[in-house]
């Protein structure tokens, strides 16, 4: 791969937009180090000018080495009728050290008269002479022509002298923004080629997913001759998003056979999404393109058994070139195929046309029908097939439990208390423990009148505890879905109960849990 | 607008291929009346052959008059090496008794050899053969030429061998799918258009996300010249899932002046996809575009800036047009303007600038912050700015309750047993009830005792129960929050509640309900 398109990461700056989005200055250093690793072209950070806290950054990462990455500092033109030397914004910008200056301006003439009201003549001035400010102080100059395609649509000829009085004043490339994100593929194509075919710098594109279409658009541009694609790491930014690299990437990598990152790096893509996502504070969506959870996770029989026979015949790629990985999901219209790994690997014996395959495929069509759902449960799962294989002995009884719940109204501590019986080995054990709510106070006394019998289960805790109504217009007599995900520190497992009763349903996923962990130490 | 794009919405069919989502027979009732009620023209519903769940809703949704929307079942071609009218899966689909059926069929060689296993002709027959069936039957039939775009490009004439075969079976339209996901814009364009140019009938379009293109690759089919665009509510799906069509039907009716549902429907686009998220059980992401709750919000200050000078300077259409709203992020502004109208319902001299205004701003965002959420609960809503401007009294006290949950386990009767003390003009009322677990318990008991006194509650039944964990990680002791739908038959109102206590949640809740009727009912 010889010809190379930039990538420009602006998950810091424009990504900070988005809701919800607020980066400490240790989060920043964090991902401008991912973003280095990974090797990005371009890593926009902020402005020093505009705040404390983008100025402690940029003194920090100063001390810091990146091998792969450009920092970019960001900021407008000079405001209009001062001049540049005086405009505090402009100067602010040189105090960030960084090789690269990132200077947006605008390019649709109702903006310059009606926002920023100004004339247009002034506004060609600003942005020519605010980048050979700049340029004359030894940066590389990136122009971001704001609202680009919503000017070139009502005056094209302006818009194409924003990119003249940008080039004259010496930029280095010309960034094309579709800054509301209404844009659409065919007109960015068009109107990149234009820009292309009339200038000599390099040409980049910065798209908004206001309208889906961001990753879409990008590639367009490139396929029109953009060199520098702009965007942000899982998407964020301000309404609907920026055009999310984690997907462009690949798209040009690995679909257009453009070099990016260096090659070696792609398999990071999907750790580098996950561990952005993660300092954003944001769950990584499971469907996101290439590196989501689910991205390649396969749930239909038939699409299950094409992968089996061909990868190809069901992915558009090998999930692992992104450090990605296959998922079979289990459900009701997953068949034979799905369940069979996970019978041969209880008894070898077994085949697709066994009677026992079938047996185990009704029943969970019967309970699936009643409401379960195996898909995030796979160990209720494997005590379903382990109880019908004979492959299961009962590590202990449930006697019984009650649970009272008192309430003299808006206290909230201590208002559950539950009482327990269980049974092991002939030997009863009777437990009362109080909690926030009965289902957790219904745990800890299961844990506690266990842990007695089974000390290793003192290092289980839940992780996650998911509640799904089932038949709704039943409402307070409604069948509930509970999922739990349990941990012992080493391994994650998930299980699941169904029932008109949340303590019921609650109680069917502990106990799986429990049994679950117990016949894994009992295998192991 | 004369040109019609027709869309087919295969949310219950394809979108059941997304992970952790599962339909209930009442869930599709549901949305089918959700999408007829859009307007949408095509909704695929399922196989009645493939298991009891679908068989039901067949049976079902027969008796229920749609105005907009045909139905549409869903199946494959008959198995190799067999007489039609001996499949029994092709005959599973006349027993729905839709106007319309779907059938898929290989479009590329590579799946007819090596996955199914059979010759190329027999394939042909197959796909011909099976749709004969079905028109002699007097079904309208759709082909979906599942895998067209990769088998258009490694064999581009078996792959139009297929769509013959189709035409010449007598199907009414043949739908391209990109079914791995992997095609780019252009691609789909150039071969849409072969195929437009090559067939009289009907040419549609089916594609899935796995490049993030999806929305954009059936814009391109569009454009050249495809008229029925396939896809799902909030794009749900295999993997990445399919084209989103909450963003394709603005995207092609708004943008592209092509009519796709009634105009006066498009205002119901952002409730209908909050509507089927919530019965999907997922969270809406915030950034979707034209529906998301974030999708229209703005956050830069130049940005809120521009869009209140002039709105579209920020925004690529008026978010009302789809029924959404504009949001300014961390702005107070924006929050008096959205609750000014109901504080001037119930008090007319209050003004945006009023203490009292400000003060339940700050209200609102400290139970925000604690976990409520007032979107779909305005009769708490109103409960809170009532009590902060004096326009309420108490109908009742509450003194306190009990709840025993009694199991020897697996008996699901009777389990739950509710002890209530309640006070209404110095007099007191205790009850008890039992019921399917305790919120249900604890709900009958406490109207028992209030319909002492206020017979109107007697029409008062839950319509909806909705639990959602919020802090998932805390598991057993996490917050969650309940939502409730009442009616009285003649009005409908929804409630909130949270606490780490479900049962706390819920009676917050139900409280909020009666009290919302019985002041209803006072000033009526």
């Amino acid at each position: 791969m010889e010809k190379k398109v930039k990538i420009f990461d602006s998950t810091l700056r424009d990504g900070a937009q988005g809701g919800g989005v607020s980066f400490s200055v240790e989060d920043k250093i964090k991902i401008v180090k991912a973003l280095d690793q990974l090797g990005v072209s371009y890593v926009e950070a902020g402005n020093p000018g505009s705040n404390f806290k983008d100025l402690e950054f940029f003194n920090k990462i100063e001390k810091i080495n990146l091998k792969n990455s450009k920092l970019v500092a960001f900021g407008s033109t000079r405001r209009k009728g001062i001049k540049v030397s005086n405009d505090e914004n402009v100067k602010s910008l040189l105090t960030a050290n960084t090789e690269v200056v990132a200077i947006f301006g605008k390019a649709w003439d109702f903006h310059v008269t009606k926002i920023i009201k100004t004339s247009l003549e002034e506004n060609l001035k600003m942005i020519k002479e605010t980048i050979r400010f700049l340029k004359d102080r030894g940066k590389e100059v990136i122009f971001d022509a704001e609202h680009f395609f919503d000017g070139y649509k009502e005056n094209p000829e302006y818009a194409f002298d924003v990119l003249r009085a940008a080039v004259a004043g010496g930029a280095d490339s010309l960034v094309l923004c579709d800054t509301n994100g209404g844009a659409f593929p065919n007109e960015v194509y068009a109107a990149t080629k234009k820009v292309v075919e009339a200038f000599s710098v390099e040409v980049g594109i910065h798209c908004h997913n206001d309208c889906g279409m961001a990753v879409a658009n990008s590639i367009m541009a490139v396929e029109a001759g953009a060199v520098q694609v702009q965007g942000t790491f899982i998407g964020i930014g301000e309404r609907c998003g920026n055009a999310n690299l984690s997907t462009l990437i690949p798209n040009i990598q690995m679909k257009k056979g453009l070099y990016c990152i260096p090659d070696k790096h792609l398999k990071k893509l999907t750790s580098s999404a996950r561990y952005i996502a993660e300092i954003i504070n944001v769950p990584l969506d499971g469907s996101m393109p290439y590196v989501g959870n689910s991205a390649f996770a396969h749930k239909g029989g038939m699409h299950i058994d094409g992968v089996n026979k061909e990868a190809h015949s069901f992915e558009h790629m090998n999930p692992e070139l992104v450090g990605n990985r296959r998922r079979f999901l289990m459900s009701e219209v997953s068949g034979k195929t799905t369940i069979l790994p996970m019978l041969q690997k209880l008894d070898t014996r077994i085949s697709k046309n066994s009677p026992k395959t079938q047996e185990i495929i009704d029943k969970l069509k019967r309970l699936e029908h009643m409401g379960y759902q195996f898909e995030g449960a796979e160990s209720s799962f494997e005590l379903i097939i382990r109880k019908h294989l004979g492959k299961y002995k009962p590590f202990f009884e449930l006697k019984y439990y009650k649970v009272i719940e008192e309430e003299p109204f808006n206290n909230r501590e201590g208002s559950s208390s539950a009482l327990i019986k269980v049974m092991v080995d002939q030997k009863e054990e009777i437990t009362a423990t109080e909690g926030n709510g009965p289902v957790n106070a219904l745990d800890k006394a299961l844990r506690k009148a266990l842990e007695v019998f089974y000390p290793s289960l003192k290092a289980v805790h839940l992780t996650d505890y998911k509640v799904r109504v089932l038949n709704a217009e039943d409402a307070t007599a409604a069948k509930v879905r509970v999922l739990i995900e349990s941990t012992d520190g080493k391994e994650v497992w998930s299980t699941v109960g169904v029932s008109t009763n949340i303590i019921e349903a609650s109680m069917i996923a502990l106990i799986d849990s429990i049994e679950y962990k117990l016949i894994k130490d009992s295998e192991s």
